[in-house]
């Protein structure tokens, strides 16, 4: 492997705020940046434009969209339209679970490092403040980096791939903070899983409630556009 | 977990030798099998026409094709239509390996999986008459079904997934061997990755290489029609 080699990334780029700071912070430790979008045909598909519009302030980002429509399987409120995404869940793994999202994202993310002979994949999963998805735990990313280099051509060869989680011991707060710094823009990204029309969120979903909570926590100004905010 | 969802299965499903004896192996042990078709717009994509023919031959499989497009990716002479596929490959990792492709067909299988309340899914790897495709392992597989049980809903809940891989300790010929006791018909069945139009096989590629020395050492007459059997 090249000395390029081991500085070149995939960022899993979702265009939300998580990934958005990843992409920055990936790019601060001088990586050089294939950001990758998976268009899964989920219902927050503005997601999609959002991803498009932020990248294209960065020029030394590929970006690569890759398309796999998960409506198909279903099983979750952000793939079935038939259900509805709740506000804010009390209790368990919520409904807006994806069935096995994460490794499906990590094996597209994976398929493309190979190809491009990428040893680094970030993705900027969260284990504090997220909704109990069982896939932003260190313990599944641990077990995926230890299997994807089982898997693969290049990592049974020894050219090892590193899933990098920049994010994933970071409270809310602690990531915008850390995106703040890196100059990352906010208002470019979304978050809300019920945005409506106007690209204004709803501010009652998961999403909304620790994307809200976080920039109130880190004291600083949430550029978010609320369709209601009186009733927050 | 009702009884029922015990015996509920996912079989993966290519058309080919191998998984259609895998499914043959689960109707024999009275699972009740969905079985799970990837079309990744391959090469040899007959394989699709030829999955569809032999599940019409059995009435209690339920088939589900799922497409996704490699070709995006590509880096193998099964997904890029610039990379030719070699006569039998002599050395290493051939050019028909396919980044990370076991890996994104679990996935999408676990996701299936886990949207229908199924625990046993089906693969029919093989780590012996194979041409060393790393995601054909024992090692990966155990290392998988590890991972998907940390990064599901289903098994962080305690509902486990097992990944049954019943060929992969046989030779090809056993394969045949068990195949044939279970009345699969196998001139339905693709191997080869250059079928012509007329639906012949090309008799060089790897996988005709390991197919037709299969039921050789089988003893078992070959139904396969080869383009030009005089030359093989």
């Amino acid at each position: 492997m090249s000395v390029d080699d081991s500085k070149k990334a995939l960022v899993l780029f979702s265009g939300g705020l998580d990934s958005t700071t990843t992409l920055a912070y990936a790019l601060s430790k001088s990586y050089n940046v294939i950001a990758l979008t998976i268009n899964y045909k989920q219902r927050h598909c503005y997601e999609i434009e959002a991803s498009k519009k932020i990248i294209s302030k960065y020029s030394n980002v590929k970006h690569i969209i890759f398309d796999i429509d998960l409506t198909k399987i279903g099983g979750s409120a952000l793939t079935d339209s038939c259900i509805e995404v709740p506000n804010k869940s009390k209790n368990g793994i919520p409904i807006t679970y994806v069935p096995a999202r994460n490794t499906i994202f990590l094996s597209i993310a994976s398929s493309y490092a190979e190809k491009y002979r990428i040893r680094n994949i970030f993705i900027g999963v969260n284990a504090v403040d997220y909704s109990g998805y069982p896939d932003c735990r260190s313990e599944f990313i641990n077990a995926y980096e230890n299997m994807i280099n089982l898997g693969t051509k290049a990592g049974s060869e020894g050219q090892t791939f590193k899933i990098h989680t920049p994010l994933i011991l970071l409270s809310k707060s602690e990531i915008i903070a850390m995106g703040s710094k890196l100059n990352v823009n906010y208002s470019d990204t979304v978050s809300c899983y019920s945005l409506n029309d106007k690209g204004e969120a709803c501010g009652q979903c998961d999403s909304c409630y620790f994307r809200r909570q976080g920039f109130i926590d880190a004291g600083i100004d949430d550029p978010t556009i609320y369709k209601n905010k009186s009733k927050i």
